[in-house]
């Protein structure tokens, strides 16, 4: 099994991979430090500890909390099939300068949509990132039906 | 590392992975081209170019775009499990005419799921498609289980 | 490829993997189940055979739909982060015993997770489950970071 991970591009996969995993991981908390500082929840228990007057305007939403899982949810849609298809694009065994340009213009792309969502950046910025890795998958997904197609 | 993609059974997993994943990213665009057609966007910084008074009512649902966003959230729920458990089924060595049963069921249930919700097509027809596809992953899940179970 | 399945790190992941991808593919018939008794449906091709006067209101969100679409939501930002990253660091060829203590630890965190969610038990125990899987996923992550880095 050790095997897999003695592969350059293997290794180099595995690293991107984490690293944009852990990223998607740390909106949860954000979304976490949002709901509790802006106070805005989604359930009755959460707010059970309040002054019974209060707890009814903490059930509600706040455009900040919003924008965290909108983040989130991008993430969810792009990061996950990043590591489907990354993985099975990493067993076709492409070139190892190839496949590191794949990866880190990935990690990079996903890392600028995340400061250009969070911060509100001025458009086209977020779009730009966001279409860039969307390229990156569609260009591994495109390797590796190319490279084994079995219908 | 080849090894993996000279197995047939894995070179059929890897073709309708990447398929179905594909699929799925493209339901992005397509709620982009919805957002911008029918003029309905999530952020302030989408609509800067536009007018000033023009901007508050683009910040709004449309119908449009919230049934492809439900169709992506519904592929999120049953394409990534799939490639998930496909990918362990798959390394469990399955006879190659019962994997691709598996994997071609469940493609096609997929592609007439997205059809069925983008035309809003008279139910059952996308109930049957979504549950197709369910027990495909159940029944996936099912023979990992049963081949492999260590507690 | 049956060499990755002898190894026993590697037939416990993919137990503990199928049986929490298992657990969210159930949130899918719950919500089914939620969305039918309690009349509360998404679409209007969903309604189309009730009688014409009923249909609009059964076009309605309601909160027990939402609770328990709330936790597939938060399966999905946990459970699927678990099942790649779980897949990678089990490829760095860990400890069977730490290992086993991941895995153990996560399956019993999401499974507290659902039942504090869909009986909304008292926080803080929800909080508490999210969190605890929440950190198998950081140190499985740290794991295989300090092992493979190819940056």
């Amino acid at each position: 099994m050790a095997k897999l991970m003695e592969d350059e591009v293997f290794k180099a996969f595995t690293t991107y991979a984490v690293i944009v995993v852990v990223k998607m991981l740390l909106m949860a908390p954000l979304t976490a430090f949002y709901r509790i500082t802006r106070g805005a929840f989604a359930n009755e228990e959460d707010v059970a500890i309040k002054p019974a007057e209060e707890r009814k305007k903490l059930l509600r939403n706040h455009p900040d909390v919003e924008r965290v899982r909108r983040c989130h949810q991008n993430d969810l849609e792009n990061i996950i099939p990043f590591v489907l298809v990354g993985l099975l694009y990493t067993l076709t065994g492409p070139v190892l300068s190839t496949a590191l340009l794949h990866f880190r213009i990935f990690a990079g792309s996903r890392i600028c949509h995340t400061i250009a969502y969070l911060f509100s950046l001025p458009q086209p910025s977020r779009a730009l990132s966001w279409v860039v890795g969307l390229l990156v998958n569609f260009s591994m997904s495109y390797n590796v039906l190319s490279t084994v197609l079995y219908l």
